[in-house]
């Protein structure tokens, strides 16, 4: 089969793999279908994951067919169109009983980064009866793809920690997919006010159509000062960082409010100053996270009752075999005014 | 009266000022019968709170007899037994009704700040029907001036904000009067193991009689090491910070677990480097805040029915009149073996 393998840094290639079988009786094997590319997937390619391997096939996103199942799977059959989730949880560990997937003690965040991941013909799924989810009849698989990472990244550490609640004003800093999706999975909460922050207009229009009331380029704009002016000098409810740089978290703990929540999505790859010199007197709630995936099956509701459209965030369609493309026009996303690309095996 | 004042960086002295009256009419006027002095009047004193006039009355914590009240006041009336509140509420702005009391827009921490304190034979409360409590009969004074400022910041921003639950594991850095507080009210929740963090022996050995469960001097041991060697290198579910300085919030932020909870309780004056690169995985929440002593009622009854015994914080007693003494024994309080003093006016 064809996998796309990351080769050391700044190098990556399609290249022949065996298909992969059923190692643990808890495994699955995946005819992938539907698949993407991850801002992960572009990080591991430049060198900055450490923890993958040269040779690892890339990707934690798609849906597929089952293949094939180990005999200790309860919940798949060959032949059922299953999600696949960013992570995998055996669902027996301490961290697993407590929801806490993302820290799942034979699992977490492994696919596409300790073991093979979705961006090639088939893939193994360990722990499949938790790690896997069964698609609705009908259900369009292209919006389902959402649902493996940046739907619950947005919600779950986003919305959530960041306690989105009705009447309430919400900043997003990032308008890249998972600020996206924090965007359209706060609408589920009736905030007052979602106000979006980037340097992209595209981007920044994009975000007027899914719902936000105000739009600032931080570009041109004093971040801070422009939602201060917007919350008559209150500040925001909920802080959401979306980006994962010193600079984006420094907006976000400049503009919550007294009594309000940062909620950190952005994935960091140096310290940040806090200004606990500030804050400590202001009674606000930080929190950082993994995505759990646990709200997988809550989402699955809403895309089917229509309160969400995370298809709206797919703006490229490739074969899966074109996907040395797909990952150019996914690398150069302003340019190409790229938000989420489909890579289809069909 | 007599009243002991701030005169400007490192100067105090006890001098004679007007009987404080009622100014507003839901102000009272409340003669002071027990005080005593906080970690912050001694920040106040070295200069550290710029917003403190020179004049000023130190103090914010106390218990008095009812003198005056004015027209509006309808839960007091002369003679009544109060618990004075380090926070003045006036029950009715935007963050009161959220119960956000420290950000209360005509109060927050005032007393002994920005308006004169209870380290007087009186002293003038604004809005006294939600900044005092009334005394149930009977109940120990001494063991209610606790219920001010550091019981309830104790457990509100320490064990409340850590969301400590039974069975977990909390560690406490800095044993102080406030990190005590916390030690007692976290045993509210029935947790499995506190562990005290702290540099002075005497105030471990304290924290050992008041239910820690394991001790570490941090002058001698790698607390970092040390915590994670007794959880087997887990972690803690709740670090409370309870010292306000880079060092110990360093401590908790290497300790929690994933999914866990910093509550810092410190106050800082500088800056703090957040290991985010690290941390944004953890799924862990970090909290800050000034008491908002929305808690008190709820203690109040703790103490009536004997769950908690904060006079056991208590380690000096002083008359009012010898208060420049007592400030002299709590400002050596690790020489002084000092907690809390009790300052009396019969």
């Amino acid at each position: 089969m064809k996998a796309l393998v990351y080769q050391g840094p700044g190098q990556k290639a399609v290249v022949d793999k065996d298909k992969p079988t059923v190692l643990k009786p808890t495994d699955a094997v995946v005819r992938m279908t539907k698949t993407t590319i991850c801002g992960t997937d572009l990080h591991i390619i430049k060198g900055d994951v450490p923890t993958v391997e040269e040779g690892r096939t890339l990707g934690h996103e798609g849906v597929g067919v089952i293949e094939e199942v180990g005999s200790a799977v309860n919940n798949f059959k060959k032949g059922d169109r299953v999600l696949i989730s960013c992570i995998t949880s055996c669902g027996r560990c301490a961290n697993c009983k407590k929801q806490l997937y993302a820290h799942c003690e034979d699992g977490g965040w492994i696919l596409g980064h300790l073991i093979d991941g979705t961006q090639a013909d088939y893939v193994r799924i360990p722990h499949a009866d938790n790690s896997l989810y069964p698609i609705p009849a009908g259900e369009d698989e292209e919006a389902l793809v959402m649902l493996s990472d940046i739907l619950p990244t947005g919600f779950e550490i986003g919305v959530l920690n960041g306690q989105v609640a009705p009447g309430c004003t919400v900043a997003i800093v990032g308008a890249g997919p998972v600020g996206m999706a924090a965007l359209l999975t706060a609408q589920f909460y009736s905030p007052a006010h979602i106000i979006m922050i980037d340097m992209d207009d595209n981007r920044l229009e994009a975000a007027k159509t899914f719902g936000a009331t105000d739009l600032i380029n931080s570009a041109r704009q004093n971040a801070i000062e422009t939602v201060m002016a917007l919350t008559n000098n209150r500040g925001v409810d909920v802080a959401i960082e979306a980006v994962g740089i010193p600079a984006t978290f420094d907006i976000c703990q400049e503009i919550v409010t007294a009594g309000g929540n940062i909620a950190n999505v952005g994935v960091h790859g140096t310290s940040v100053d806090l200004h606990i010199e500030k804050l400590w007197i202001k009674n606000i709630t930080l929190t950082t996270g993994l995505v759990n995936t646990n709200t997988t099956p809550m989402l699955m509701k809403t895309l089917e009752s229509g309160k969400v459209q995370p298809e709206q965030l797919i703006t490229h369609h490739f074969a899966l075999d074109e996907i040395m493309a797909a990952y150019e026009v996914f690398g150069n996303a302003a340019k190409e005014k790229a938000m989420k690309v489909i890579l289809s095996a069909d």
